[in-house]
């Protein structure tokens, strides 16, 4: 799955920009359209809203022909606009800013957190809401400008990010508002590092950045919000996970000590269930669940809605030491760290600018905290309607020097979950044999469907394709929704496909098909694209060049010190040659048993991500190339880096290369072999017979089955 | 010639280090020692040093194995103490940081500004001086430690930048000095960006940064420093410049106008060259000469020892309605534009911070204005020995607001010049053929010299290298030093002969040759790498590595809006490969008839720098190896960026290319066959085709030459 969007064009752009700032802890922006999100909603709140498949055939059918009727305000805009009037004890703000994140900073919010969505009726990855007193925006990337156009009610105005002329949102509140006014924030969605840098932009232009205790969405969302998920959670076994919480929490303490750190806050979270070995199932397809972390030098507590904590998760949690308290006392525990002068590590680009505000006010003690900030340190008190605010800078302008109490440093959590263990890499290589048996099972089943003159639908090969992956030993969930796009429909980079709407499948198609699964041992991520008739010569060549892309990317060796950045190029090379391109990086960092998208590492042409690729890391290989209105091709495996090997070792230096780990055919009949060097025939061939090898021996009494992968991996 | 150092590993380290930030400005720190600034200093100032040579001769015989004498006191670092003491009026600095930097923000200063060097003795390309109380400290890069160590005197001490546990320049003060204590600058050797950036990590610790109007090393140098070069001015013909003074005036006039600037301050020596259509000899290789413009609405202004200009210069200008000023009036002009309130439009990474401080002190009236400040605004008041100071933030503080009478932004010329028009790239290409002409005589020559069982030292290749060359037709000087490394002096990157110690050429020898002219039409800038007797395997195997690098970077198509440091990979890969690599960037932009440095582009693994190459650029590609002790490898071409004409044009983007301009054969003897595709040799072949079409017109009437270059051209 695509974890990586900007074109090299709109990532310098997205670099400098208050949308990316907004955002800037994504390494990833683009996913699928989470259905669900909106599926949950009461129907009275949805009613501006279309899917993405509905906006796709309206674009083909209706090129709006007809002049929208004359606009009234969008209800939930007035409530808004009402909040904004009485919020800060009524001085008001003349702005109010939403992104997509929640206080986790999460990819995928929970429903609950999904703002954004709920008060635009946008529910794409990517958007920031700004609601002024006659004005509310959104500002969208390209992927997502016809989705917005639809989806967005009256009184609201798309704001293309990426094109000239779109103005950051940073820069238009600097040109809108006047000297003297206020923008508001819940501090709570947006991350230290955001928050401070929008705070001196805006400062920039007189501007005042107000954070409000509690966030305008909630009070307009109501009682029409849905609840916080209530998933139980359950214990990642050791087996899988590689290392005792004990074990994580005493390395951890180590960098703590060398770091002169007294806590580490744990709010990223993927970064909590890895550390606690636990997996939820709060938010779709992440088996990840509402909580916080906190490790001390001689504690270790998890924040979390203790109904949550079966018997066995909470005998777990003992037996490392983990203290168990409820998901809203973390930020009174901040503050009594402070008031202790206890140093608390905070990673400004995860943790949200709430904590740090909460950790310095208490610092500053009571006597200069302001009121806002002392009513949100009694708790419950600030919580509901529109309650008071503060000047985002006065904690920093009554302390001129940062505050002994914060340490502001990457999270050690993030760089030992993205460098696997090798218990963690034997589960990732054991899903992805299991995944390769149902994909195996699933595409002899979808060949000889199709030949035998069936036509199926999108929306039943991805129900087909779950189902074999869900006779899969320790198979959970899907790991994301699945891409499963015919003809056109694969050229829509995030398209969904949804019964009713979806295309059909037949001896014509060229299917592009990106899928994956959640395992107890691992997570898979995979594309295939394939044709079940007679593929055209230019389908071909562009599925050649794809692969060609792919292969010069898995075939490639690197120093240590490498980032993605440097390597992405690899990938594009053979499309760049034919004037083609696709526009979202090449690859992404996947979690063990976790999040289908996870960092800090990347493949794309994202040059400010600087992080080399190490040894053990896993990454997904996926360039793709999309002709709009006509079809798309992507070939996506994930690979461990491993150590190259090589003849010589220059500067005593170590060279790491890609060992794939997806195990599953590639249609040979989408391949120009007339294009291909002799080299990368070899390639191909030699994939072949390692998928052979690995999935063989788990086919043995499946005849059909195993003869369909002998012609799939016999030589080119 | 190499125009960037940075591994990938230093490359990151780098770009948050001090060192770097202190000469931020230079896209590029590889260059040859520039061995007349040394030889023209009195031999009593020189005595700590010794050239590169020596010192490497001494690293190969004498491995340090006597202990240095007892350390004395360097006599200059104790009056430097003196000045120290006494500077800003008495109350004195605890550090003074020398930069390599001039005024201008040269890469090659003229003697009489290479006050680094001066005061350290180390004269490498790249090293920032910290002199306090107790130490006196030289930060410099992996490329120059061995020199350092040896050049350096006694009670010097060698920070080796890009090891671990160096500390950045900012951050060895930080710790170093008590909260309190002040740093002194010259402003006018930081540019803007640098000397902020400085003064805000200072300002962190405490520490004042203090911006002094003098250099307190022109005041140890006293009576021996050089006097400022005299060379007079030329006309650079309209023929090779290809739009008048007058219309480059006229672009950047309507340039201003949309910026809304009242005036452009052009700083660089290579950019006011470029916008007088002039040339000088100030600084050896490099045709520029002290100079600056000013570009308002309605005038245009060159700031030149008028001594230089001659009758013909002086009707040129004239001409194009361009006034002549003495260099030193260009602050007080400044000063009466601020006072005016005209809005001056300054490139931060390149004026320096004295222009930037006179003009705020100058806007913010005499009244405010600091005493250091007002005895500079005086003129030539302030300039003789120890002179007061001024906070380097006092300006700033005193205006809360940036002020509108400076504009930061990126100068105009820059991209103006690196975007080669028609009449320059003819030039180019014209100056290549007669290169091209040269470098075939003198390859014929120097075959059939060593054959004839002659041994040749690497000065003698040098200048005969040079002679033919200035036979040419509008030769003006070596583009930069000749770099003939012979056998193991081929590893080291940066070497120049000496006479007396350079090593012999013979029939063993593999011979790294890095050379380039400055021709009235075009720069030039090649290097082969030869052998003379039968290679290694091993020598064969790596040069046919680097040769497949720079194939695959010639042979490479990229999008519009691609960097430089996005294609930096294809250019190693095949060496990577082999666990091979080279520890400096791929490709710098070259001048028309101008510095053969130039930016903003560059192929190189500075991922901050996201410049796109764009149609009409000039860079070189010039992959390399070197094996310690033993010999380099470099193959070097330059190109022009051209339209691709691909079969697609992927969203309506361009697609570019290289267009090689540099004729020159290849030595067949050092490619082995074997290790390469049939599209690599039939890329030599098709490249010898060229050549050979390109020169042999030219040498119809030499027939040795003729035959030596048809055999050479042959096909593989």
């Amino acid at each position: 799955m695509l974890g990586a969007a900007c074109t090299l064009r709109t990532a310098s752009l997205c670099r400098q920009s208050g949308l990316a700032l907004l955002s800037s802890r994504h390494h990833h922006i683009f996913r699928a359209t989470a259905s669900k999100a909106s599926g949950s909603h009461p129907a009275s709140t949805v009613s501006s809203r279309r899917t993405a498949v509905q906006v796709a055939a309206m674009a083909s059918s209706a090129p709006a022909a007809a002049p929208p009727a004359a606009p009234a305000v969008d209800p939930k805009l007035a409530r808004m606009r009402e909040a904004m009037t009485a919020a800060d004890g009524g001085k008001g703000v003349a702005a109010f800013i939403v992104p997509s994140e929640d206080t986790h900073m999460s990819e995928y919010p929970p429903d609950c957190d999904a703002r954004r969505a709920y008060i635009s009726g946008f529910d794409g990855s990517a958007g920031t809401v700004v609601v002024c007193e006659n004005e509310a925006l959104l500002w969208t990337d390209g992927r997502y400008f016809l989705q917005a156009e639809t989806q967005l009610g009256p009184g609201w105005r798309l704001q293309r990010h990426g094109t000239n002329n779109c103005p950051e949102v940073h820069d238009w509140l600097s040109e809108t508002l006047a000297a003297g006014q206020r923008v508001g924030i819940d501090p709570a969605v947006h991350t230290i590092e955001a928050a401070e840098k929008l705070r001196q932009r805006l400062a920039a232009a007189g501007i005042q950045l107000v954070t409000l205790d509690t966030n305008l969405v909630d009070a307009v969302w109501g009682a029409e919000r849905p609840p916080p998920p209530e998933g139980p959670l359950r214990v990642h076994s050791l087996e899988w996970a590689g290392r005792s919480v004990s074990d994580k929490l005493a390395d951890l303490r180590q960098q703590m000590a060398e770091a002169g750190a007294g806590a580490l806050l744990v709010t990223m979270l993927d970064e909590v269930a890895w550390l606690f070995n636990l997996r939820g199932g709060d938010v779709s397809y992440n088996p990840v669940f509402l909580s916080y972390g906190v490790v001390t030098p001689d504690s270790a507590t998890l924040y979390v809605d203790s109904r949550k904590v079966t018997p066995e998760v909470a005998a777990h949690l003992s037996e490392a030491g983990v203290a168990v308290k409820e998901y809203g006392q973390l930020l009174g525990d901040v503050r009594c760290m402070a008031v202790e002068g206890t140093r608390m590590w905070m990673d400004p680009s995860k943790v949200s600018f709430a904590i740090k505000q909460a950790a310095l006010a208490a610092a500053a003690g009571t006597a200069t905290a302001t009121a806002g900030t002392r009513k949100r340190a009694r708790g419950k008190n600030g919580s509901a309607g529109v309650g008071g605010g503060s000047d985002a800078d006065e904690p920093a302008a009554q302390a001129p020097k940062p505050p002994s109490v914060i340490l502001e440093k990457s999270s050690p959590v993030t760089f030992a979950k993205s460098v696997k263990n090798p218990a963690e890499l034997a589960g990732l290589r054991e899903a992805h044999l299991r995944d390769g048996v149902a994909l195996t099972q699933f595409f002899c089943w979808l060949e000889k469907t199709i030949a035998g003159g069936r036509v199926l639908t999108e929306v039943e090969i991805d129900e087909e394709l779950t189902a074999r992956r869900a006779a899969q030993q320790g198979f959970v969930e899907p790991s994301f929704p699945t891409i499963a796009g015919a003809g056109p429909n694969g050229a829509i980079i995030h398209y969904r496909a949804q019964p009713g709407t979806c295309k059909s499948v037949d001896a014509s198609t060229l299917l592009l098909l990106d899928s994956g699964g959640q395992y107890d041992c691992g997570t898979t991520d995979i594309t295939r694209t394939m044709h079940f008739g007679q593929p055209t010569e230019h389908q071909k060549a562009c599925f050649t060049a794809v692969l060609q892309g792919h292969i010069q990317l898995d075939s490639a060796v690197w120093p240590e010190g490498t980032p993605g950045c440097a390597i992405d190029v690899l990938a594009r090379t053979p499309l760049w040659a034919l004037g083609l391109n696709y526009r979202h990086g090449t690859g992404h960092g996947v979690g063990a048993a976790l999040n289908v998208h996870e960092g800090p590492q990347s493949i794309s042409s994202r040059f400010w991500n600087t992080q080399p690729l190490l040894e053990n890391m896993v990454c997904s290989n996926e360039p793709g190339y999309y002709e709009d209105g006509a079809f798309g091709i992507r070939v996506e495996n994930l690979f461990i880096i491993k150590e190259a090997g090589t003849a010589f070792r220059f500067g005593g230096q170590s060279f790491y290369t890609c060992d794939r780990i997806t195990m599953c055919p590639l249609q040979k009949k989408m391949m120009a072999k007339e294009l291909m060097s002799q080299k990368e025939i070899d390639w191909v061939d030699g994939y072949h017979r390692q998928v052979w090898e690995a999935l063989a021996p788990r086919l043995e009494s499946q005849a059909e089955e195993l003869e369909w992968l002998r012609n799939a991996t016999a030589p080119l």
